[in-house]
């Protein structure tokens, strides 16, 4: 519920297409044993892209669930839920 | 040129499908406006297979191009490409 | 002002104390040439004591400053801010 | 044995004296009580620094002894290893 916001769905439906395609076109190199470090270039460029679809779903959490919890009093809970989602992006 | 490893290639693609496949899921997830955690979690997992993929064409580089350039006396700008990769992916 | 919590305090100087040695351990690998994959072990491991220490440090910021801000309804910027922070951790 | 380079090893002994200088800041910083996101900024920095003291030592291993294993035939164990240090610092 917490991508209620219509113009930051479309955003992120438009950068996972995207994602999905370069996704694709790495298949499409390495079927075409194009040179490796073009290849790996290309899953850099993946994982930034990922990276920033990310941002934007952890801001819309913490301006949205995170911070409605801890307005109402129970944001504990909400926020070991954040750490451990941050843990993992930060490793 | 260097996924000559036919094997090697095979478990590349069927990698990129499997990823290929779970951009859509997180796509999914978004337009059904699913639990931000949820989709994040999702987000590390493809970040985690792609690290695998990249780790895989990064051996095949090392143990293919690189060590070639390397034998044939002209690995210095190999090893120059290699540590712009590396240094890509570590940051 | 956010590290009020006097157990955690001394945690966080305990550890960084701990991490002070690694350095120095590091700088004397360096003077005596060992061998460069052992030292970069060694770096890894201080990099993942500064990524602990900076997790704990984030834990107390968010439970403190971050909810309080949000719970005095001026939570906005001290969410720009966490996302400026996490975004360098992430990157 | 790899940073034979004495240029290099004084260069390497200069940034860890650095960075165990900016530890100690840090530990001030949290003694001090000083802002979370301040010491999070300065955590950030000297992870990049180490980053950094990483990658020298990594082009100086690989233009090193990973180049004189594969010119001895030998480079099989050598990037083994090679692949694992880059694995852990990417993960």
């Amino acid at each position: 519920m917490s991508q209620s916001n219509p113009r930051r769905k479309e955003d992120l439906l438009l950068r996972l297409g995207r994602i999905e395609g370069q996704i694709r076109g790495i298949s499409r190199m390495v079927e075409e044993d194009q040179y490796c470090v073009d290849i790996l270039n290309q899953i850099s460029a993946v994982r930034s892209a990922l990276s920033s679809v990310g941002q934007i779903l952890l801001e819309g959490h913490i301006r949205g669930c995170v911070t409605e919890a801890i307005k109402g009093d129970h944001g504990d809970q909400s926020i070991d839920e954040l750490l451990q989602v941050i843990k993992r992006y930060t490793r």
